[in-house]
């Protein structure tokens, strides 16, 4: 058995397409390897221990930044069409030919094109804290989110202001990711650097351009899907879940009480336990 | 106090554009009274009297039948949209200003159209086991489903298929629905024709030709909206309630467990505590 953690699993390079792609794998077991896409600005640590860890209990785990974020080189995508672009390009560098794909938030975007342009790559499909290209309240967040979100040097408090509820509860769940997510002391990743931050909000912008017919995409998404968040989500409206939910022929959702953005951060166990059984 | 309940409230008729409304109106309270549009081939009696004396606890409750249906005279509506005139034409003739309204089936397919050509007249909005116009899985039912819905004298055995799920405690709810819809003993409606029957499913095809376009229609609807569904519909699917909440702007969503079609008949006390507090 590996005894390799979220916090002591080394920082790997692959390149690619003049890429140098930094990544980490950890964990074993499950059919095909469980690839996770990072939300807006976030970098290898910025995912939760304990969600990760409860994965990696039942399969392999691997996590990356993308290019130009944080240690991996290369230009930020503008577009989410160009982020899915690369992640599929990361996924050839490491010869995958089937994986499993969570996303949570600009990840989600990525992962929902990632799934329409190579279905045989994707056997299975978690959708976290996102939504459809087009729909309704997507163009963009609200005004303190946003503020809170692009902090040129974002601190504990704009994350529990972005990703938790705003409920004595939630914030104390908050609380505990924050201790869980700085736990790393050995080998951290570097921070995501202003320029990124503004591309990957250009990607959002994009994205969320009002687009009744894009919607229809949604219905070509061939494998099984599960989507999951919060019930009060303060950066993408949780009725996207819903509308993915009624437009992706094989989906399931599940939406976790007292929560906002980070769902998956503020109930590690129970997402995990949630994934675990709908990849297994 | 009135102690008039589903089982004795008269059948009342009123005039309006040639056709002679069959309708009861029973219970006091709440700000507007609550009108319910009925199921595919379904008459005044085919209310659950549970459901509909929980609601007129706490409000005036109005159950009519459409026009050439059971005791209405007129030509029974081959389209949803000629079928919400009807019930707009009904509304008016009983000199309603504004109307909360709870749409079952092909009930709320006609309660959406209302709700899009009236806002004015519609107050709140419940959409039970209904789906939009156009949606993906909505053009027609599946061909067991469709030969129980379209038999010629429904038998409860009929019924106990196409609205309860195929689990022991779900047909064990059934069977006790179906006692309490015969209970009635004196001045029960009469069936509906095969004629009725017919228009009615025409007009199901129609709303259910595919249509991506049309969903955009649901960003329309003005009022609050509460969205219920069996989580196993096998009559509409229950995606087609995420569809709605993902898209109407005001809209909330309750999923009941191992239900089917007809989840507000299988747990009438719990469905009218939901309506009840919504419109409240």
């Amino acid at each position: 058995m590996s005894t390799v953690t979220h916090r002591t699993a080394p920082t790997q390079f692959v390149e690619a397409e003049g890429v140098r792609y930094a990544y980490r794998r950890l964990g074993s077991g499950g059919e095909v390897p469980l690839v996770l896409l990072q939300h807006f600005t976030g970098n290898l640590d910025n995912w939760d221990p304990a969600l990760v860890d409860a994965l990696a209990a039942e399969r392999e785990v691997i996590l990356v930044d993308y290019p130009g974020v944080a240690s991996s080189t290369g230009t930020p995508a503008t577009t989410i069409a160009e982020m899915a672009q690369q992640m599929i390009t990361f996924t050839a560098a490491l010869k995958l030919e089937q994986i499993d794909l969570l996303g949570f938030s600009i990840g989600g975007f990525a992962a929902q094109d990632m799934a329409l342009i190579r279905p045989r790559l994707i056997r299975r499909l978690v959708l976290a804290g996102t939504g459809p290209k087009g729909a309704p309240g997507m163009h963009g967040w609200r005004k303190d989110i946003e503020t809170h979100a692009r902090a040129e040097v974002p601190t504990g408090g704009d994350l529990l202001y972005i990703f938790f509820a705003h409920t004595d509860t939630s914030q104390a769940k908050g609380k505990e990711f924050l201790g869980r997510f700085m736990a790393r002391t050995e080998g951290r990743d570097t921070p995501s650097s202003l320029a990124s931050r503004d591309a990957q909000y250009d990607a959002v912008l994009e994205w969320g351009i009002p687009n009744h017919s894009a919607l229809q995409r949604l219905t070509g998404i061939q494998c099984p899907t599960l989507i999951i968040q919060g019930d009060g989500d303060l950066m993408i409206p949780t009725k996207a879940s819903h509308l993915m939910a009624g437009l992706i022929p094989d989906a399931r959702i599940r939406i976790y009480p007292d929560a906002a953005h980070a769902s998956l951060f503020q109930y590690p166990a129970e997402v995990a336990k949630d994934v675990n059984e709908f990849l297994a």
